[in-house]
């Protein structure tokens, strides 16, 4: 019974940490700076780390009144507090087809950085002007995880499925026009990718590729029995 | 009133060839042999040439036997008695991304053969084993114009588009399954493509966009006046 | 390596008007006053002309203050410094249906003027009034290119295509209501159109349909060789 | 309590005659040739007259061996026994784009007939070729109401509207291809046609249409009085 | 050449009313209120009465400071100076679901009365009390032509088509919430309505449908020939 | 462990009588006759009725090989083998539009009466004919369920709903053509009905409406406490 | 005649509560504060007790300076007066998945008390943390009804229906983002429960959700006798 | 040059091995028996393992008369010759939820199997009867990667993500009816899933999520420097 608490307006779930490797996170859209401090206070007070997603800088300032160590990434808007412990060999490239992009693909590099993998960014490397993605494309191939972030017609994580060997994470944007009808074209690219090695999370969904990202390196850096999960976990 | 003829159930449009440079073309898709076949013939007896698409095996044997002239091109579904002029430095590349993009690219190629164009075939050069495109772009670039067909996630235009200066049209194609839905993924991402000189053209439309090239190619070979159409066409 | 600039949150493809003949354009949606300044610099400063779409007044004041040449296009929402070289014969017909479809019509025609087209406007000459369409239509196919613009229905390229022999470029916009659902229903219109030599931009991509059109002159201008491109371009 | 006629798969509907001016039709699809033949048996002892839609051959000759005058129009998939009578200055023009538009054309013609009206067809006068139909419009407006049928861009009805002052009964076709999605693209169409005076039924229900023109023209031919129905209709 | 006239924003179809019956009418969504009152005294300068749709105050006022005839009507969003002459026997029934579907029914009931058609109104009768339908039915099907208003699920078009004996013109309206989708649900069942005698406009156009019935009545009160127009007109 | 039995293609859930009031039903649509008849066996080896939907002729004779209590209903393409215990004052309505509707309403129909209901059936009783229902909705307001069934427009549960005081249970069909989109059209209006008192099932779920009132009866017969469950059922 | 009274704006329908049970509520959306104070006036005046939905703070006042007994439930945007008498053995749960799905949950629970009905809120308990829901289980099926609100992917009525005996009313909610398209996403998952018993109301339809589970309670609550209503409703 | 071998008809991409880890894959839809049996000898002849997917009796039957060896898995639709190398460690969950979903399964366990993984297959667990997931839950969990296959309103993989701790590749399936869309609905669930760790692949493409989870595999089992890929691969 005390897996989960219950804040009236919320019932955190304290035993997430156990069951999926980190704790509840505070997807902050369509609650009030208020709660948002209140349920970051009720999951601080339990030693867990904190992520709050989508946040605006008025929350964040609410938070920072009651947690004081609250940092904000106003390009992702991120609250944090804490940190994940580093995964061992948890690299992740973030690859992102254009400027307006950057909010994306911010969501998905400070949270997988707040979930203890190492991050390296390629911004503005989009198919039109393809020699700045081929330039870079061993760097992006030395990860062992390729996020990639792209709106309009999405066609960036199918070019680069075709010239790296490492499984390919694609968050299509809602950046676009017309009929790009807010991400659904970008989305409808990414699901019929002719390249292999490539699954897709929702639209602007940043942080879900992160925590796929960490989903996939925890499970790889975990014990050596090839039939089992370790003790120490879950 | 003479400038169409009614046969009851179509009234063919004899002035298109003034009007628009080439004569009126026979959709198949919808009408029975005799009616195809009687078409033609009437096209014929004005002394034009013919091209009908989406025509079968049997429509084909219906016109051979009044037109034995007539040629049949299986794959691209098109039958065809006699050619237009070429068109002086009328060069069309025709670029396909898979194996089962074939028929479509076929359907423009023939259809820009029949109208005088020259054509250069790149097949199978999608974007999911990229090397196989670079190996031949400059060899594309050599052209007036690029039709790319693409069907699944439709990115091979705007992966052309970012690597020649040359005019692209694009003709998605309703090769994928799943969330393909017939074409309307691939259309999507030509229509939101980030590459600039990319236009569109339908689903399988192979015809449109032969259809577009010579009409471009046609108006630039025009007059030298720039500020009108010569005085022998139209 | 000096392809391309980085500016941490732009990557500008200073290589592009080697590889497609014009500089990189800004897209302004979704970038502040400062970054489109910024980026409008650094291009500037590699002499390159600078085309900036989508862009509010603000961001133009913010340009002009770097940059004091700077003309804003209002109804066209589009900044300009400086202007590429005339393509020869580069002539465009920019044809529209009605008073909402101006913006639109405007993208277009100070793209088409900035890449170095000549450009004759017909505005407001809609289907629902034909025959303002019909007097002009002489004029409207003394161009070597028709750029036709038209929300609610879309169904102006149709027609135009009945009545011209030059090829069109079809841009349906957002204006309608209704079951217009911001363009899809004239894309679709268009889309299907049964008038030959017809391709399609996104909706309301005037800039999309002139850096087309210009595409498409500045093949055709270039070297006498029918089989390559000339060697002071690409 | 004898408004209607149970026959256990179907409830006749034999009061309909009074209260809409014709008998209930038989919409062949999904019902046997037995259950067809069964129901116009029961309308026809009524001394009703017989109307059955979407009817195939076999259909017809099931109701024919009951009812020998039954007469089958296989192009309109339609089998008729008797005939309302005529309704004064009953004029309707039926226009279709193409000749693969002629099936849903000719459900209204024949359903137009069968309701009393005077038909004259005007088929296969598309945009395409626009001359076709200016050169009957005149013919056209002299008609009280005019029916437009076209399928693919489904701009018929607009270019139309922009050039008679009758009222307009748009219906779109299933014909065509890629993105016309079974008729969508042209219901689209006529739905924003900017021509004022245009009314827009289901896809392929060339029958709808002409049940609107037959509901228009009888309630213009009824008493006198500006205020009130005669007293002999239902 | 005098049939419109350029204001460089837009070209004046002076021409209308001879061809359609009634002249060019404004349609203020998107223009400003300056542009409205230029046309609008441009249209008022060639005796023609004036009508302007989707007409906020402001519009209105710029409008009234040059034509001090002017009348807003504003649960209609519409500007009136003038009015058409009265159509004989042209009486129109305007029937609405629900309180929040009156300013489209006023809109197409101000349209009406300015066609000089004779409206009445019966608002707020959808079929979720349909004994407020029932009662009312003898007295709306003494019109001639019967408008239904409907949004949410738009079930009242087929309810009323299935209880009177005149044409009906049914108008979605954008009314509802969730799966409504803005009008989509009630224009679908509109179009599939088994009622027969049930033609559809736009979403929202309340405007067309009284512009189709006036369009309707005119043709019926035209010349007594049943085969053709009356001179003076078109 | 016992809870189900492994079959290797599936896993029969015995323990859904205990968990839900009726046991696991065999989904036909995808198996072959000869997985239905093991499924069958397996079911009926312990004591539970057999209810199959979805199936034809040739599944039922598999399994009546086996079992040779199977009855087979055609039009419902349902088989069954015994069947629950009554339900005490378990009365349905089941009201469907048109004849074509009869397939959906018959599955919900022998569904019902397998679940140990009482169904009465008012067949053919769509709007266009309104005159049908309101002679029967005293009748239909007798049962304490009502389940509607209707394809193309979908109107009829608003219609039935505003004259009942009885939950009703909407059941959209596929019945229809154009617009109708397989159901779309139906689901969508019945979503959004305005009459209070209505909830919508998938598109052609027959089966489905039938087990929502199963559910809402037994529910209701249960025991006599008010917050609690009887301790005979699951 | 006295069934309904017409305030011109509004056909207040006090016939309503012997129809239906209940009397006619105020949907507060698209209506001014003064027409919601005025209709609420009336309603009041028949005895009636009064619902206000979707209605703000703003209309509240204005209802209260009329109706001091007035109260305001400002998550579920409902103002309230009065309340129907209780319905023996009318439990219902409210289940919903997320804190953002709250106020729609609100909106069903405070409907469903101000008809008659017993509530227990179960807030929070989605599927992401399955035992929060897995926990209270047995409280949830001890309720006679249970309603499942949910957005974002809208598994829970799925899972709910697996677990429990009772049936489901679903409410998807427009919560979410991306893919979701504003509740389209949880409606289709609900449409397509494989879990028995489970049938769906509108996106955000709270209200429904409540006057289904009303309808359902007090249809059971009723006569003795299986095969009719009592007299006194109706 | 020799990266690709040129059929005419197919560029065979035999660097893919290289590239991507596994040669080039045939997609049989759309391909003629004889070609398929020409690629696949052609890959054959290069040494490489042949997998060829959607592959009918008819085709297998001509692989095997070129290469003996060729077996065939009938659920699967696949031609397999010869296998991938083991991955060490590479064990993945293959969980489907209901009978009809099978075929996507096998598709994804045989593909599995091929490229080197060790799969456990956990069929017909769906979420209408939950103990049957949750009796295999901790199983499930000691797999390395969790693939979930899923129709209809495809919840499973939201809920399997509540349970476990491991990455989820969600693969919808067309199965199901009405609303479902052919896997659309399925689709849109899981891209909402609110459980972290799910990313998805298109509609049936049980293959691609096979070598999803091989390229993750194959990424971490590869050298032991965090910043590097071994040198013996690409």
């Amino acid at each position: 019974m005390d897996t989960f608490e219950d804040l009236g307006f919320a019932k955190i779930d304290h035993h997430r940490k156990k069951r999926k490797g980190f704790p509840e996170v505070i997807y902050c859209a369509g609650k009030t700076p208020e709660q948002i401090a209140k349920i970051a206070k009720k999951i601080a007070q339990k030693k867990h780390a904190v992520l709050a997603t989508r946040a605006d800088k008025k929350s964040f300032l609410a938070v920072k009144k009651t947690l004081p160590k609250a940092k904000y990434y106003a390009e992702a808007n991120i609250i944090i507090i804490g940190q994940l412990k580093k995964i061992p060999k948890g690299t992740v490239a973030i690859v992102s087809a254009g400027t307006s992009d950057q909010k994306v693909a911010e969501e998905a590099a400070v949270t997988a950085e707040f979930l203890g993998l190492k991050v390296t960014r390629f911004y503005d490397v989009g198919v039109a002007g393809i020699h700045r993605l081929t330039q870079n494309i061993n760097k992006i191939n030395k990860n062992r995880i390729i996020i990639v972030v792209a709106g309009m017609e999405g066609a960036l994580p199918s070019v680069v499925g075709g010239l790296v060997d490492k499984p390919i994470i694609a968050v299509p944007t809602s950046v676009g026009y017309g009929s790009s009808f807010k991400g659904l074209s970008a989305l409808l690219t990414m699901m019929n990718s002719c390249a292999p090695g490539v699954a897709v999370v929702n639209i602007d969904n940043g942080f879900g590729s992160a925590v796929m990202s960490y989903s996939i390196l925890r499970s790889m850096a975990s014990s050596p029995s090839p039939s089992g999960r370790g003790g120490k976990r879950g």
